[in-house]
């Protein structure tokens, strides 16, 4: 019953296609959603900064695939990975992680996430994707504040029968306190707390979470401290009266999820000190403090993670990271043990071994200090090009080269962003009129200033 | 800040743990729960049906990393991917393929998963787990349900506004009926339609949606056939009522979900005709039909899809899967178009490679029938063993090498399960007391007899 198109049946059907003059993104049409699609990529060609397209163009990469490639294309450490015998084991037997290690595993973990562990984080679970990173976060959260409530793990009779019937007791109304224009995914859980656009969420059912303002702030951030601080004040506050109202509504507030800086949602920028309040405020009201580090982690703010910029005393409780990680997870502080945390993959051992490459490049071609450098000229250029063109451009921002500026509208983003794709330089957009700067951590300040030449050119010939 | 430890210092760190005595599981105690580890496995020594363990122990394996092993261990079709060149770029550099995919990645959908797809099922949306593509296809049932309701896709000024708070109309009030026993994973949505072990679902907050009961029937079912059809028949009612019940409540059924053999919940069957009047159920009252095949799915039960064996009239809806097929993903009709189902990764191509492999292999080697043939032995052989030791066993059931059958109890269960492992078997646990088996399709008929010749001394010896 099933279509099993035998090989000739299926070589058959391409060649019916091509002979029909059906190109490959035709063929994709017929299979799958394409909305999205940009163009179709060459990766074998592709080298470093520069993607390459199906018809042999080749681009600087300032987006990344969304942030995900941490030290270019086809870099010859990891493709030294795919040449070593005692590796292919590893990318041919995916094992169930979590019952069945491979012997190496827990050196891996030494050698690659626990050695760039956040401070005050010695436990780290891995997941296969940033979302169900962020999912199985807040169920540790939820799990910890319950067990914190009780005073120990073990429940109550009725909390198992009620829990198998989705109802409390045993499924609680707790709630995560997320902020407006925040990402943390699209699984309905990460879904409750991403409010970012609406295409999202709409149509999806979800939970009634509290939702803070983040603060909108001016920029550059060093010529508005004053209101900037009060604007920040004003959203802490804010945060408190939800915690205190949920709580008072019976759907108590267990964690607090924020990014460092808010990516998807228009690359949004608060302070450290900031920060280092909402902390505060978490461990007042009793509330665990998740940093989601899926787009902002493994570098590209010139530190490894972007929330150790902001000098907290009392770390954060759980870190989540994937995309430049390769591999999704969380670290977390000792009581967010996951006892419960499982599933069939928990990762894939074989993106640890690129993670190690990853991170010994990392470090020996010290990429920390090469993104730093590159960001401030990055930074640099785009308020030089701000202050030329300011009918099309304001707001520059960002943290070694991540970084942001928004055009006029979004109309002229989009715009902007075609034009200079067709000049050969990839970027993003992001928010409602943003466009993000996303490159790999070795893109260099020679490829900065290749871009912003190219950039210059477009902004001078935009109508 | 982040606790970057240099080679130097990580070297040490081991060194000095291994001086202490510590042995590996000791090293990972420190770094992760391993509340659920088995043993520590050799990846690199397995081959086939066996799995190697670190102390060199060679073990048949019929439970394969939760049945996520299609074809063996270190089968060479999936080596020889790896020795390819061409292949290489697709490993080291992972798309986003939803934007940028690469140029063969229609031809290779086509290849792959469009040439398994179920009847009536051209279009696929790849995803990196289980619980990602059960996440996403329940997103488009509600996306697709709403559009229904409309009757367009342009949704109102006040539902784009409330979605971005999580409020209705934009985050409507609708359900996905599910059955107690079921499991569909542990994020968040999908949790609210697992149903197995309250141990997954205590304390994480859920929704108000309809359970119904799963059939339970007695085995074997040919003999039981009048008694087996009034329970369908009962919980086919009852699926009804709840339907109308969550529609007067406001919380409208957008989707039904089913496993054809509910697994983790205890390898509980209901016969092909309980699935049609289901299906059938759903058309009538407006609902989706999605089938998980996250388990069942890629062959173990003889045909590629296990709700093959049922003859619907009328295709479900959405069939999604995993495991055995490497990669996530569902298949759906044109109606569930994904226009809005997107993140970075939407599955990984590398994971495709191996998957071509993986088919080609079923097809030339005839696993479907060897499967067929096997599962046949090892039906018959646990007949006889639970006539032989009706004490301790009961209920053997199974459809290809999809087998489970019933302990007196789960410590009986657990113990047998531990005996056998000492005499080299992997077995697995599912439900209350069941043991289920998950061969790899290469399980042959003398690992059949290997196999039940073992079982058999351990019930002889099992006081």
């Amino acid at each position: 019953m099933c279509n099993y198109v035998s090989q000739n049946t299926f070589s058959e059907q391409v060649s019916t296609w091509k002979m029909k003059g059906f190109d490959i993104a035709d063929m994709l049409v017929f299979l799958q959603n394409v909305g999205a699609v940009h163009f179709f990529c060459n990766y074998e060609e592709s080298r470093g900064n520069y993607l390459v397209d199906a018809d042999g163009n080749r681009m600087l990469d300032l987006y990344t695939q969304i942030s995900s490639i941490p030290i270019g294309y086809n870099h010859p450490a990891l493709l030294k990975v795919l040449s070593k015998p005692h590796n292919l084991s590893t990318f041919v037997n995916r094992p169930a992680l979590g019952i069945l290690p491979p012997e190496n595993f827990p050196e891996r973990l030494m050698e690659t996430l626990v050695s760039v562990a956040p401070r005050g984080m010695s436990r780290v679970q891995t997941m296969a994707c940033g979302s169900c990173s962020n999912e199985n976060a807040f169920k540790s959260m939820f799990i910890w504040y319950k067990n914190k409530e009780r005073g120990h793990n073990q429940p109550s009779q009725e909390e198992i029968n009620s829990c198998m019937l989705n109802q409390g007791p045993g499924c609680p109304d707790l709630s995560i306190l997320s902020f407006m224009g925040s990402f943390h995914g699209r699984t309905m859980g990460c879904l409750a707390t991403t409010h970012s656009k609406s295409i999202h969420k709409l149509d999806v059912p979800s939970f009634d979470w509290p939702i803070a303002p983040f603060p909108k702030l001016r920029y550059p951030l060093e010529e508005f401290v004053r209101e900037n601080s009060q604007e920040e004040a004003r959203c802490l506050e804010e945060v408190e009266d939800l915690i205190v109202k949920w709580r008072q509504k019976g759907k108590t507030v267990a964690g607090i999820v924020t990014e460092p800086i808010q990516s998807e949602g228009g690359d949004n920028h608060a302070s450290p000190d900031f920060f280092k309040k909402l902390r505060n405020i978490a461990r007042k009201h009793g509330c665990a403090f998740h940093v989601d580090e899926v787009q902002t982690g493994c570098g590209p703010t010139g530190k490894f993670w972007a929330h150790e910029h902001w000098g907290l005393d009392d770390p954060a409780d759980i870190v989540s990271f994937s995309k430049k990680m390769l591999t999704g997870g969380y670290f977390h502080k000792d009581e967010f043990m996951p006892y419960r945390i499982f599933n069939t993959w928990m990762g894939d051992p074989s993106k640890n071994i690129f993670l190690t490459e990853v991170l010994n490049v990392i470090k020996t071609e010290r990429l920390l200090e090469e993104v730093s450098r590159s960001g401030k000229a990055l930074l640099q250029g785009l308020y030089e090009l701000q202050a030329q063109y300011p009918h099309l451009l304001s707001a520059a921002r960002g943290v070694g080269t991540f970084c942001a500026i928004n055009a006029r509208d979004d109309a002229t983003r989009d715009r902007l962003i075609l034009k200079v794709r067709n000049k050969g330089i990839i970027l993003g957009g992001c928010g409602e009129k943003s466009i993000r700067f996303r490159p790999a951590l070795v893109f260099k300040e020679y490829h900065v200033h290749l871009f912003l030449n190219i950039f210059n050119d477009v902004l001078a010939e935009h109508k």
